[in-house]
């Protein structure tokens, strides 16, 4: 790689620094000015001839962010980069992955491919992979997708108390089982029964088993965090402590938080994908761990 | 052409009516959606086989437009669209049309190659060509600008006693020349002196020969409208009436509008290019004489 620079758009100065500890590498900021009839500019920091540039950039929000993106790359190409990758923490457009409803559009592919014309390569952290099971289906660049779970395990080992890894659902039993193994913790995933529409019953399998541990919920995203409200009245009929909830990107949409606080969570921990008051598990080493496959 | 449907942007229903009445086909509402997390999904009405789609989405606040405008284009291709057209009577980011600043990103050019990649053809109103000459400097499609002037012409004729057409600026003059020749008006500009950074004196030569006319100014874009409300403290100081300011594109960002009212403008008009309560000058008959040859 040559001449690396962290080009930081507003809003992750706290990612940009944190992946720069890991990935020694020029940090400066993209300049972002929004007008009042809505269009933006941005202005970037001067470049060295060849240089790779890696526009770093979390993509909740993704709407307001595009342009911009785009503007960003390719005025870094003609500022004379080499290579201008896309360093995207959360990556959006990953859930509408078919037309569920007539007439819909599948928003993940026009997003992936408006991506892929603008920048080299793509490295992002756990995708919400349901239908695709790899980035390459929709991404037409390099795109590595880097787990967040050996830094999970890593903090539930480190920071709770006789920890019981939980899925709120049937779909994050693969999920939460490769954070468990990771550090041989304990786990199991909260069962759905469906009487009829509006009758679901949560159970968990022998919940007796658990005296004593501390019960913590994992999900990839929260966002209305309706799944892990959820969750969290079921535990609390199985008799458990309040839980300790994780998740790898906190969008925490409108009053999600608060929401999710009232509920009952005993703590709210996110990895610094989305920058938010909750990161707190620091997935930057396994990013950068993976640079230099993307730029060699 | 072959069975038309105009696919109206929310917001866009009025103008897409007006359009209809001059270009009979089939009208349609996309639906869209926006997600709490800042995603958005559209969704389309069936689509003959083949059919010429018209999106009809004019391009004010195009940064929360662009991805489900995008969205759209590919969805109508996908449900079997022929050739996909964007009807935008007002066109975005032509005004960045160089580097101005080191490290700005020339956003003309990013924000055509997206659109021209993603539509067939491109059908606007007056944009505002400075440096460019033609839109198909930067535009890949076929793209066609249509003149608002026998529109704006026809309806000061219409409903103004005794105008006289002002430009704000000299490099209104040619503009506000082509506007007067149509209906045989009377026609000036007002000059600016710029004595230092400070003191920039505005006069009209033979502010006398226009006793007893009702001054019109015009201008493409008022968007902050401080070009109109200097213009319309110059012509107070000469000792003209109260001007009617006419405005091919009104975005009227933040408080324009009610500074352009309290700075005694007479009456203030726009062309149906951004919808606005102000519209009163329909520039869709040009519109749909423009279709023709987009879609032979």
């Amino acid at each position: 790689m040559k001449n690396p620079l962290l080009l930081v758009f507003p809003g992750n100065e706290a990612l940009a620094r944190a992946l720069q500890a890991q990935f020694p590498a020029r940090l400066e900021n993209l300049v972002l000015h929004r007008f009042p009839d809505g269009e933006s500019l941005v202005t970037l920091p001067a470049i060295e001839p060849g240089a790779d540039v890696l526009v770093v950039c979390s993509l909740d929000q993704p709407d307001s962010k595009l342009a911009p993106l785009l503007f960003a790359a390719d005025t870094a190409r003609e500022l004379g980069a080499g290579r201008v990758l896309l360093v995207a923490p959360y990556l959006a457009y990953m859930r509408q992955d078919r037309r569920f409803h007539d007439g819909e559009a599948i928003t993940s592919r026009t997003f992936a491919a408006v991506i892929s014309r603008h920048f080299d390569s793509l490295v992002t952290v756990d995708p919400h992979l349901h239908r695709y099971h790899d980035l390459a289906e929709i991404y037409t660049i390099p795109a590595r997708a880097v787990s967040s779970a050996p830094a999970i395990a890593a903090w539930v080992h480190r920071e709770v108390h006789k920890p019981l890894l939980i899925g709120p659902d049937e779909e994050s039993a693969q999920w939460v089982e490769a954070i468990a193994r990771l550090e041989g913790l304990p786990h199991t995933v909260l069962f759905k029964t469906r009487h009829d529409d509006f009758n679901v019953e949560v159970s968990l399998p022998d919940a007796g088993r658990w005296a004593g541990h501390t019960p913590v919920l994992v999900d990839d995203i929260i966002s209305s965090a309706h799944t892990m409200i959820a969750a969290i009245g079921s535990l609390a009929k199985c008799g458990f402590a309040a839980p300790v909830c994780v998740g790898v990107h906190g969008l925490f949409a409108g009053p999600a938080l608060a929401e999710l606080k009232a509920a009952g969570a005993a703590r709210i921990v996110t990895c610094n994908c989305v920058p938010h008051d909750s990161n707190a598990i620091d997935v930057m080493p396994a990013l950068a761990a993976a640079l230099p496959a993307l730029l060699p």
